[in-house]
């Protein structure tokens, strides 16, 4: 059986967004299934010791100026975000939860959510523009708010961003195949390298 | 006339290593000619507050897994050399003072320099073996270990390094196509992509 591909993000993250455009195309060209992971930079940026990138000099401006050039690129809808980066907290407990019951809505919401923050500047880490596209998909308004003011999901968003740093996870995107970690949408061309040069079997 | 490739790298930088394999071969298909520029992280790191790769946590365990896999994927000799990373001051002081009479020669000294450190883990970093490497190629002895010694050639990296930083370098390998930046290996793509979708013609 092929592995699966597990595809982690940040909401706030330009590359991040960049790799939801492609990671499905790229997983079903391999024969392969996709499973999405809400995550959060801030606390592995702790770790790590980095920092937002646009904050940092000379690698700051050429960010932004490799951010909009790849998605000229590579045929991306993207408008610089301002304000840039944001919290995206409520965003990531939402799609956990629309998860739990459906992860295809899920996804769906994350597509959403990064395209109205990319391409329409539009605020996702606010509760009620992010509570707006999950309604706009069929989510129950009460029921998406109780979820997102619980405990419960609070706790889940906390324990999945620390299950991801244990496994290697330091950024956005960050994908495995497998137990095979890539970081970056810089290798999402290594991981279709890596697949037909054998790396599966030879990882199995 | 076509713009020149500025081609900037460390000599103790793996994925500058893997640059240096392919930047010529890249711009030959592009019409294009190349200037190398051998530069120093270590001031640049202190200016953008980069730590080297190594040794950070999460990022550095993956930074070495990527570095082999790299190489496997694109078929480029690689070793992880020990001790890693090394000092290099030497070994671009080297190669300026043989770029002043033969820009080619010194072109040659940094492959075949970089190709003994990463392929063959010898120790580049010291001034003897640099200058092993430089004689290997016809330089003088006496002449390359006196240049190597003189404030000239201090000087000049010196300010060959500011004005790398003052241009926006802050990476290994940092490629400009006339004034288009790109950072990293994971880049080339993109030079050919840009080149190709008419960056020159829009940026000149």
């Amino acid at each position: 059986m092929p592995p699966v591909i597990d595809f982690y993000f940040d909401f706030s993250s330009p590359y991040g967004y960049f790799g939801s455009t492609r990671i499905d195309s790229l997983a079903q060209a391999l024969g392969m299934e996709t499973r999405w992971h809400p995550i959060l930079l801030g606390p592995m940026f702790k770790t790590t010791g980095a920092a937002p990138l646009v904050q940092i000099p000379l690698k700051g401006a050429y960010g932004l100026h490799d951010m909009a050039r790849t998605a000229r690129l590579y045929g991306i809808p993207y408008q610089q975000p301002d304000p840039f980066p944001i919290g995206t907290v409520p965003t990531a407990r939402i799609m956990l939860h629309l998860q739990e019951r459906d992860p295809q809505q899920a996804k769906e919401f994350a597509r959403r959510a990064l395209h109205a923050y990319f391409v329409n500047n539009q605020p996702i880490g606010d509760a009620e523009t992010a509570l707006e596209i999950a309604v706009s998909l069929g989510a129950d308004r009460k029921a998406t708010a109780d979820a997102l003011a619980s405990d419960t999901i609070k706790q889940k968003l906390r324990e999945q961003n620390d299950a991801a740093m244990q496994r290697g996870v330091f950024g956005s995107p960050f994908v495995f195949v497998g137990d095979e970690p890539f970081w970056g949408f810089d290798r999402f061309d290594a991981i279709r390298l890596w697949v037909n040069q054998g790396g599966v079997a030879r990882a199995g």
